[in-house]
């Protein structure tokens, strides 16, 4: 029997899920298009109303200059790094040994662009000021995360934020955002979306994470940067006839959430904080410093995963569908907060750390 | 004042439009969905039953054993020549000189992944076995596009293809097919997608030409082959976490279109025949072999625009929305049949053909 699928299938037939947007199904497309106008004509080939209008509003929000759609991050940041490159004549740039695209791109940026990596910092912490000045390769780009999300979403101070976009300014490195998560970590900042990407020459957000769109990124710097990246796009075959259904979608959701992130942010607190006062439970941050954090059981993923099963045939919640192993007596989890966590009716919230709790203490 | 949008507003003006499948707008988006249940689970990063599916069906159409689903032909094509490539560590590959690959796609697959080209038969017909014997290089691939857009939707005869197929499968050469236009072709060859992919080791479909879907691709081969073009989707950033918005409107749409293909392709033959029949136009090939063709006017741009404005004012039906110059006494235009031709009453076609003549022979 497969205890993954057992716990998946029991996340699936509870009645409320903590984080989250829900489910990703058709009905989210279905959504966004019930009141649009059909005879709205399509994007083609990355001009027309539909996908300029969007860039523009979104350059806009950012603060930048000029903005391009495109439909994955992955694509746009292989594509800001490599122009990057180009422009200095240098292959090689640094970013977090858990970044994206050093973990989950299968070697893009080496197979495609043959860009070499500089990996700062390690892999339990943020990357910092010092990081950046001790390093001794001379690349053309510095890519920074925020949050870096597989150490549960951390984020430097903005005080080293800052220092660290002047160092690179004064030394001829370009500073590219990798924002997947960038408006999500505005509430804990206080700051708005342009003055964080001032700092930096380029910015990738995207739109199905805190915005829960379907699938697509914004990439936005000066025009100069924007224009070439176009032209990356279609080398990469992402210029595609019609990015309507992603663009009309982020759109529609954009306006919904992009004022919410305060919510969530306050909410991954308030969650984090119950977690923490559970036996063998803890978070990473321990105060989460976005919508984001992960949860660490001090259990085996094998031991965990029936008390989770239980829990939620015995309160109709679910908090996780899955599990990851770290090791033989710890696992632990991803939450993303959404528009779920202010369904939950407060009562039961508390019902299920109750019971979590009764049942982390009833383990040997 | 712009002469081009002149043409294009008139053409918009038209109640009948005598070639495609008519705008391309949002709501070919929402017919697709519009009884489409909402429940259903979107794809996640290429898995889940709504890509599954449709890969599955693909891949039992072109009788290949795997087939996958990517967001654009541009991204499927490159991939399939890359692993070509690689399997016979050699980087170099041969098409038509008119190749999508050769004038579309800004250099993609040389500036990602130093595939160097050798052009095949020149620039007014298609590759004939010849070519082919007489070339000198050695190539990992062959690509055939079929038909060769760029020049009317010209084919070479069927038995070309089987020989081209036995040499290269003889002399260690990957055969792939540009097949955007492969279900077009079918009426023509009147032989199965089966036989056809029969003859090549990868196959590449288009969903959005005599299909109608939005946007999307299917690459088809060997499972091998098919496992390795998943990885390098991911390295272009074209495994999205959801492609369901152009997957289901490609299968809602293949139902719809795909045995329609021998009523375009007569429509094609039976619309050429009037053009060529018209004073100063011809058409290339000149009895089409497919849903395609080209028009072409003995006449500059400058002077045809103003006559197919008038046309369209007289008749109100629309032949094109554009013209293309080719010489300071020759314009052309491309024309796909698709579902508007079989709407537009005999007697209005009739009377358009009529109207253009007139006005072609009132030319000095």
């Amino acid at each position: 029997m497969n205890e993954v699928n057992t716990l998946l299938e029991a996340f699936k037939q509870t009645d409320y899920q903590v984080a989250g947007h829900g489910t990703r199904n058709v009905q989210i497309l279905k959504e966004a298009f019930q009141s649009f106008d059909g005879q709205q004509d399509s994007d083609i080939y990355g001009k027309g109303k539909i996908i300029e209008d969007f860039q523009d509003k979104m350059a806009n929000y950012l603060g930048k200059e000029s903005a391009v759609f495109f439909p994955s991050g992955t694509m746009a940041q292989q594509i800001a790094l490599r122009i990057w490159c180009d422009k200095k004549g240098i292959r090689k740039v640094a970013y977090h040994p858990l970044s994206h695209l050093e973990i989950h791109e299968e070697n893009g940026l080496k197979e495609l662009h043959q860009i070499e990596t500089v990996l700062l910092a390690d892999k339990t912490r943020v990357i910092e000021l010092e990081d950046v000045l001790d390093m001794e390769e001379e690349i053309a780009c510095l890519l920074l995360e925020l949050p870096q999300r597989e150490i549960g979403g951390q984020l430097p101070d903005y005080q080293t934020l800052q220092e660290i976009s002047v160092h690179c300014r004064n030394n001829g490195i370009k500073l590219h955002l990798d924002g997947a998560r960038l408006l999500e970590i505005l509430p804990y900042y206080q700051k708005s979306a342009p003055e964080i990407c001032s700092l930096f020459d380029s910015v990738y957000i995207s739109l199905y994470k805190g915005i829960g769109g379907i699938a697509g990124a914004i990439l936005a710097g000066d025009k100069d940067f924007t224009e070439e990246s176009k032209v990356w796009k279609r080398r990469h075959g992402g210029d595609l006839i019609s990015l309507y259904p992603y663009i009309t979608s982020s759109d529609y959701y954009f306006d919904q959430r992009s004022q919410k992130m305060d919510i969530y942010y306050e909410g991954a607190k308030e969650l984090a904080d119950l977690f923490n006062s559970c036996h063998k439970v803890t978070t990473l941050p321990l105060q989460p410093v976005s919508n984001m954090f992960h949860v660490h059981f001090q259990e085996s993923k094998e031991r965990m995963e029936p008390v989770l099963v239980e829990l939620y045939k015995e309160t109709g919640i679910g908090l996780t569908s899955y599990l990851r192993e770290i090791n033989a007596t710890e696992c632990n989890y991803e939450v993303s907060i959404g528009d779920l966590y202010a369904n939950l009716p407060k009562d039961k919230l508390r019902q299920v750390f109750r019971v979590l709790e009764r049942k982390m203490k009833e383990l040997i």
